[in-house]
């Protein structure tokens, strides 16, 4: 079966797909976007979604062309008409086509596009960890903002991987931001440590709900700026994101994080995530 | 007649180019671009072109898929089916067709696309001037790479425009870098000022031809950071871009710069510029 993207407010199959080369997210990188995760057919945590990819869009003065439920329905029956039962939609939203000229257009519509990837649950990763090295965070004042504008983040994924890594860890000066595509917690003497939710971070829907689950847990955590020394000396460390959950970092640089194994505390994180997701009881 | 596009190395009537959804470009603005002129039917400054698209090509680390003499035969060809006499030519290439991941693919092969446009030379503010504004610099800190990763400048024009201004000028903290998409120069007691050609700033082709044409005009010219409040004090200022050429700025926030006029360095910096391009003797 072809692949049916949601394009244009139309369901049709992927090759039917054909993007102007005018649409100002070709030439600009002029827009948003979401990558939601599928557990068991169903959309994970939509509303939180939503709200981010609001705050996205106003921070880049894009009008969504749509409501959080209509949003919904039309993920929903791409998920269905895909028959995805685990893996991930890609949503974007452009502003639309338009000849290139850095104002904004001023009659093109916002051009909206999704799709679905089966992805399975990275278990290997999760259950093994990943080695991590540090870069410079190199990217704009509006992290916060989940935009089509990722070359910072691209170079830095791949530059992890072509130094064996498994991610890149940014830092801004001596302070830990986050990771080329996923929040970074750390834990020490049992209680967790994030970057705070300001325009240095994108604020990460995993993060959030791992913060939940945390306290839920009866874990402390806590928000507040750390170091690259702090992140070295923890007993553990983590990331977080849509399509790796919770993943254990076990080196950063070389150097191993507490024992060079995943620890108690992100252990206990992943099972009430397994839990939350409906996977374990 | 339809504008002719140059789309994966084939010419080609615009309605004719259609751009994957997967393309690079789409959706991580993973590219490179430049912006030539056209004066009299030929392009402008070619060497300098591609020697900029190279550094920001190694930079993002993306394999041009053509070499200079290759490309300009190209360029020169779009041209010429397109009767472009005065305009612009637009180049973009991306990493090319791939399913969403960050770090590079494999086996895709670079997009490069070209068109033209039809662009007089913007007589009117060249002659009057612009009033700016000035906005704090979020970019990231490879400014030197001409990227598709163009949304921080978006914003700060369309402020710019929502405040009645011609372009806003950035500021990192005090240090005045450039505007959304020119660089910046200021005349003060004759001599000219402009942000170094570092990481801060878009490394002008203008900027390069109007430093030239200033030394060869015995006018003093020094690349050296100054401040927003050096520029409040200066004698003159002015923007330098491809489709600016040398525009004079008039006013900063409000305040007028110097006598509020363009003025005499800025003017004849113009008429050496207008000579080199042909049109004044």
């Amino acid at each position: 079966m072809s692949p049916i993207y949601w394009y244009d407010n139309q369901f049709l199959p992927a090759e039917a797909v054909r993007v102007s080369p005018q649409d100002r997210g070709y030439y600009f990188g002029d827009g948003v976007y979401e990558v939601y995760r599928v557990y068991g057919g169903r959309l994970f945590e939509t509303g939180l979604h939503y709200e981010r990819l609001a705050r996205s869009a106003a921070g880049v003065k894009l009008a969504l062309p749509f409501g959080e439920a209509e949003l919904e329905g039309v993920l929903t029956e791409l998920v269905l008409r895909n028959e995805v039962r685990e893996g991930t939609v890609y949503l974007q939203i452009t502003r639309g086509v338009a000849p290139r000229n850095h104002l904004f257009p001023a009659d093109a519509q916002p051009m909206a596009m999704a799709y679905c990837n089966e992805v399975a649950r990275p278990v290997t990763t999760m259950e093994a960890g990943i080695k991590t090295i540090t870069l410079e965070d190199t990217r704009w004042l509006h992290c916060d903002y989940k935009t089509l504008n990722l070359l910072a983040n691209v170079l830095a994924k791949q530059e992890a991987a072509e130094r064996g890594a498994g991610d890149a860890i940014l830092r801004r000066g001596d302070i830990v931001t986050e990771s080329s595509a996923s929040n970074v917690m750390i834990v020490k003497d049992g209680r967790i440590l994030t970057h705070p939710a300001n325009n240095l971070i994108l604020h990460g829907v995993t993060r959030a709900v791992s913060l939940r689950l945390a306290r839920a847990e009866d874990i402390r955590a806590e928000e507040r700026p750390f170091t690259v020394d702090e992140l070295l000396a923890a007993d553990e460390a983590f990331v977080t994101g849509t399509t790796v959950e919770v993943t254990p970092i076990v080196s950063v640089d070389g150097r191993p994080i507490g024992s060079g194994e995943p620890g108690p505390v992100t252990r206990r994180l992943q099972r009430a995530f397994a839990r939350a997701i409906g996977l374990e009881s």
